[in-house]
């Protein structure tokens, strides 16, 4: 199955770091071409399902101005420069819930519109989490930490409390992993 | 909790009806103000995990420019202007798989970014999924259909083989309730 060739490729408009959009005139394996197929370029981000040893999950439940909704979330959050997966998921989880894990395991990179790029999100389970002090937001995070049990965890996401998508497709692969013994 | 407030609102970029980029002037519930809060409009879609009554998902393997990789995905696809989620899940069964399916249940919507927005992915799970003719794509699609059983899907789904994360979102929970008896 062949890729698609960019015969050429111009900025529409740059606001990095936060997105970039471009039109590519692209050529497909059938010689179909698309003049204007639009790529957005986001920042790269590391999102954690972290676990106490007696099986809790800190969570935060924040206002998310995109969908304009509260929404139940893993401790995520944007990769700073030069900053590797692993470094940020560790950060956003201490900065998030003030919790730090001993034992981490990195599930990969998910990328999030298939068309467009959007960036990716790199997903971590980490275990042996403990809390080490409070939460330290920046002033733009406004957020509750709520530590759930792994049924609690399985239950807000059977029963559709988790809609932020990048969320849910952490929580069930964890939940997989965790529950399964993999 | 409370929601932000957007103070005004400028398009920045109207490529419609693919993607429309705006940056809005927020105000946070605790008096912080940003002034370049980027909002980006896209379309909203519906992705199908259907079953037949012997147990198999019709999926497909396409390769996606955004991320520019081969990609196993469940069928799926923008809304026509007007189509309600339903309607749209069943046109692009039909299309991408030449599969049709008696019962439906819908699982809601997700959306693709807090920050951003991005639109939403409708989600359904379907079953008594059978095969009423052979796929019939746009020449902008060029796919190859397949049909793995339940244990295949969630091999795939476990083992990293489902990069896009709405993909995996869908799947870990279809899988849930379909093998939960839920």
């Amino acid at each position: 199955m062949k890729a698609w060739e960019t015969l050429s490729s111009r900025v529409l408009l740059d606001c990095s770091p936060w997105l970039r959009v471009s039109s590519e005139h692209v050529r497909l394996p059938n010689d179909v071409q698309i003049a204007d197929f639009y790529r957005i370029d986001m920042p790269e981000w590391s999102q954690v399902f972290a676990i106490t040893d007696d099986g809790r999950v800190p969570m935060v439940e924040h206002y998310k101005h995109g969908p304009g909704v509260v929404s139940l979330e893993l401790p995520a959050g944007y990769l700073e420069a030069d900053e590797d997966t692993e470094t940020g998921a560790r950060r956003e989880l201490l900065e998030e819930t003030g919790f730090e894990a001993s034992s981490w395991r990195y599930l990969g990179r998910y990328f999030l519109d298939g068309n467009r790029g959007c960036g990716g999100s790199h997903l971590f389970v980490a275990r042996g989490a403990v809390q080490v002090s409070e939460p330290r937001c920046e002033e733009s995070e406004i957020l509750t930490l709520r530590l759930l049990t792994l049924d609690e965890v399985r239950a807000a996401w059977i029963g559709g409390q988790i809609r932020n998508i990048a969320t849910a497709a952490a929580v069930g692969l964890a939940l997989a992993l965790v529950e399964g013994g993999l």
